[in-house]
């Protein structure tokens, strides 16, 4: 099944907009899990498992696992995800980008090393770099546009000439996916919620293109601005991540339970405004 | 050693400009070691045997590695370089970028389990994006800038209104980069050699400053033209990177030394123009 139709699935079958970021800090883990040999799976998948009915997406950032020698635990990983919750797409948030030869490269490692079901990727080397990802038809491909972090402004936000106006440099990244790149109706973009303004500048730009949206937290001060910026006239359109808030929600022994309870609590937040 | 010092001291040693990428495409290796079980570690070291002495610098590119469950391969190869091979710098080409936490991550990827000398790193998400790789003062930190690709000119070419005037993004990023960024000096630039007008253009905005040049080949029909636009006035700041036409150069037993040979060549070439 093709990705953005897993994830319209998701999104009715759970009634839910959360996608469950994956960063697993060991540092962070509770101590009955800290220290054995596949620490990392065992921690993901327990929060996969405890999350599964309330997410529309999982996205494991694969730096965590790099650091550590473990992308054997996110190939188990991700094969348990399928394995034990076929209707949630596993996002690879990978944000490669390289010159064609290489981006194939990239490509065989998410999709077929890790079966990824989509992958996050960065415009800045621009079509040929996105090509070999685009190849994977059923895969989903999320491209860069508008990120949560303070330096997002550095080059995102600067004002470049194209055709007869000005247009921030991320409203161009959004126009260059939504016209000339999505051919196959496979695309996405990574818009921070730091910026509900600019989500909806997106929104209106790429009509109902799913946009991945990192920078929530459980607290959710600005879960409303979000929804009401990014949703479509379905009520859908999102993937609001949350990683940190819901991964170290607990501490102890019933950190998968607790992890849980923050997920129902940031889905039903959400849906409030949908 | 700082890896600026080590290229300064490899530009020298070598009387060498020529960065040697290593990007092994098993599809593409002689059939004696095509189908060994460390065929990719084995053919990347023997290349590195064969051209250490004509050489500024390596550069594995990751993707490669990942593609084929090949990190422990990657691992043991940047070892044997720094083992047999201590003045030629190891440059990760990985061409990552993500938000702080996550980039911390990434440099413990390339500079505590690789033990890479040098990153190239994407610029799109800024600043903030950039820091945790700075904070490791002696590595090299090498930001994309004009890529080789057709697709580069997507956004990089863009005029964006900076200040007064408009500037290129990728002139742009070269000044970040300078006037902002390089706070210990440790910073270096990709500049595709493709583009000479732009190599010039990025030399005058950035002083002494190293440049990584793709793009060439070992026919180098361009390398005239790339060494005059961007050396600087002792005759080195560059690293030109030639990867397919040296690791191919010979189909049978003896790739090595044509391997070298083309190396030779290829050194020899640039250094005409210095």
């Amino acid at each position: 099944m093709k990705f953005t139709e897993q994830l319209a699935a998701a999104w009715q079958k759970n009634n839910s907009l959360l996608c469950v970021g994956l960063d697993p800090d060991p540092a962070k883990f509770p101590a009955h899990i800290k220290n054995q040999p596949d620490a990392i799976f065992r921690f993901c998948s327990e929060i996969a498992d405890a999350t599964a009915d309330l997410a529309c997406a999982f996205k494991p950032q694969i730096a965590y696992f790099a650091a550590r020698r473990a992308e054997d635990q996110l190939e188990a990983l991700i094969a348990h995800i399928h394995d034990k919750h076929p209707g949630v797409p596993v996002i690879l948030d990978a944000k490669r980008g390289d010159i064609g030869s290489t981006a194939e490269q990239y490509a065989i490692e998410a999709f077929e090393r890790y079966q990824a079901d989509a992958v996050t990727v960065n415009p800045y080397m621009g079509r040929d770099s996105i090509e070999p990802w685009l190849a994977y038809q059923d895969k989903g491909v999320i491209l860069l546009c508008r990120t949560s972090n303070p330096g997002g402004s550095d080059l995102q936000f600067l004002k470049a000439r194209v055709g007869a106006g000005d247009t921030a440099i991320f409203e161009h990244v959004a126009r260059l996916v939504a016209d000339e790149w999505n051919t196959s109706g496979q695309c996405a973009l990574v818009v921070g919620a730091t910026f509900p303004g600019e989500i909806a500048r997106v929104r209106e730009i790429v009509g109902e293109m799913p946009l991945l949206v990192p920078g929530i937290g459980a607290q959710g001060g600005d879960i409303e601005a979000t929804v009401m910026a990014g949703k479509t006239a379905a009520g859908t359109g999102l993937m609001i991540n949350s990683s940190r808030a819901i991964l170290y929600a607990g501490k102890g022994e019933d950190y998968a339970a607790a992890a849980r309870k923050v997920a129902l609590e940031t889905r039903d937040a959400v849906n409030r405004w949908r």
